[in-house]
């Protein structure tokens, strides 16, 4: 009998610890990298309504689709989106193999090291760069390439890996919203496959939920196996009003909750708000020079429809406690 | 005491039950409309090994993809493809608005019932068909469109909904695969947004798990709203090569097991077989006249691979005890 009771009284505490233990995760901040304020309150708002059964809001978990932005959303797109500068790295690379670049533009001033005068022909010219260095080689061999060269690369202001120029409370708001049963896609303007090799251990993001805008690809059946080959012809531009598009096409459900931070997010935006019942629309405002960067540019339509809409505007100074993850020695 | 040991024996009791019934689960057959025989032991023998952690084989639950051809493969195909006969109700229904239809083919002839004479122009034909009757209108349009023709839409030889001429077999083989941490897709020559609105249902497959062939759709802000207007020009073909294209655009990842059977599969099948690690291919092979029907047109090429691969093959007659679910009266 002695035993018995010790057994229970054991038992009876380890159920007290566990008990202990659900609430303490329950109360802790599922955000705590955010400041206390309107925006924290407005996001646990919107996830606290749309996932209380009781609540008349509640949507089923089938239709909890959030999608995200990735360049200024979801990590750093300053001074130029992360993909350009593994295009610049690329001509590097690739140059040996093409003397003609040494004269011709926009490739002659890659090399020279004058970015402005590369980036002169505006879209044009990185087209051309993207095209002339990240086509031409099968899907399995571009991942590779990627995977390698996303290991090593750093930013050129902080000297962090581009993997570590993610935004600390982005992480945890990805995390909090697959808690709480949402589907979290990537919807960006840069290329799909580019992002795919890392979004998984990064973002917590599958490839399956990355949306992103790529070039024609064609299989081929070779003496050792199928390849599919990367051609350097635009397949479809995941911008502005793509964004919708892209969305239709890869998941087929219009989202309850979009996240974004410029004019190529302002349409997505648009439609994951048209829909019925409650939807949730946020803006990252780059508002922080010290920590991260400050400017308005190429956002000014955005952030006046968020004024209009009513949408949640994250001022990146006020709102976040801290911007990038710690740093891992 | 009394009252504490009659407490631990039905305790003891319901561990018991437990037991037994998880015993009984595990032995259950996953696949009871399936014949004993090699094709079934295939099936079996390939997801064991993938999923038992102390196989040499085994694979991560996130890379467990499975791809399925829709027509001929999760539902009947014949007489015509169900697509078609939507296609063919949209003509009578729109014809009152296009009273040009009466003498213009392939259109009078659909209208005349003579289906022979209409189709005689090929894809051609086809395509125009389909341009006619599914594009125009809003995705959301089509949408309802479609949802409301297929409740209620029956196919002419049974007399019985699209949407029971499924494969019950096959059902139970997208089920156990589910079970066993599978990702189930629908990759198929057909209209993604023709199969979107009712795949859940039919076959547990959420609409972001069905890659299909797709048209051109365009942003457009309304007064009450955005929209995505469906435009008569085909933006992707998925089928023969293009499933290949089409599972990397969608998925990102490279299937582990492919299920078709013609030869708008083959490449999918080649593609799928093509990776490293234990791989899965089968054909269902329409072997039965009597319960369903009996054809090798179309699949000659992805037969004749079949053998000299070493996939599995469905003889439909000898491997199924039944082809469709019982009839809900």
């Amino acid at each position: 009998m002695r035993l018995k009771q010790i057994f229970l009284t054991i038992c009876f505490i380890g159920c007290i610890i566990f008990v202990h233990q659900v609430a303490i995760a329950q109360k802790s901040d599922p955000l705590p990298s955010w400041n206390d304020g309107k925006t924290k309150t407005a996001i646990i708002d919107f996830v606290s309504k749309v996932t209380d059964a009781t609540s008349p809001d509640v949507v089923p978990v089938e239709e909890r689709i959030a999608t995200f932005d990735n360049d200024g959303t979801l990590w750093s797109e300053k001074p130029l989106y992360v993909q350009l500068f593994f295009a610049l790295d690329r001509i590097k690379e690739l140059a040996p193999q093409h003397l003609e670049w040494k004269t011709q533009e926009p490739f002659a001033s890659v090399l020279k090291g004058d970015l402005k005068k590369a980036f002169e022909g505006g879209d044009k010219a990185i087209l051309e760069i993207v095209m002339a260095t990240q086509t031409g080689m099968t899907t399995e061999e571009f991942k590779t390439i990627v995977a390698n060269w996303i290991k090593t690369a750093k930013h050129p202001k902080t000297n962090r890996l581009y993997t570590e120029m993610v935004y600390q409370p982005m992480l945890e708001l990805l995390g909090y919203l697959r808690n709480n049963g949402f589907k979290t896609y990537i919807v960006s303007g840069g290329g799909i496959e580019f992002m795919r090799p890392w979004t998984e251990p990064v973002y917590g993001i599958p490839p399956e939920q990355v949306v992103g805008s790529s070039i024609e690809t064609k299989f081929e059946m070779r003496a050792n196996g199928p390849v599919l080959m990367r051609l350097p012809k635009v397949n479809f531009v995941d911008d502005k009003a793509g964004k919708p598009v892209g969305i239709n096409s890869h998941i087929g459900r219009r989202p309850i909750a979009a996240f974004g931070n410029s004019d190529g997010d302002l349409q997505m935006l648009q439609w994951t708000t048209a829909g019925n019942g409650a939807r949730f629309a946020l803006l990252v405002h780059h508002t922080d020079a010290d920590r991260e960067y400050a400017y308005n540019h190429g956002a000014e339509k955005a952030l006046e429809a968020a004024k209009v809409n009513g949408w949640t505007v994250v001022n990146m100074k006020e709102d976040w406690k801290t911007v990038y993850p710690p740093e891992t020695k």
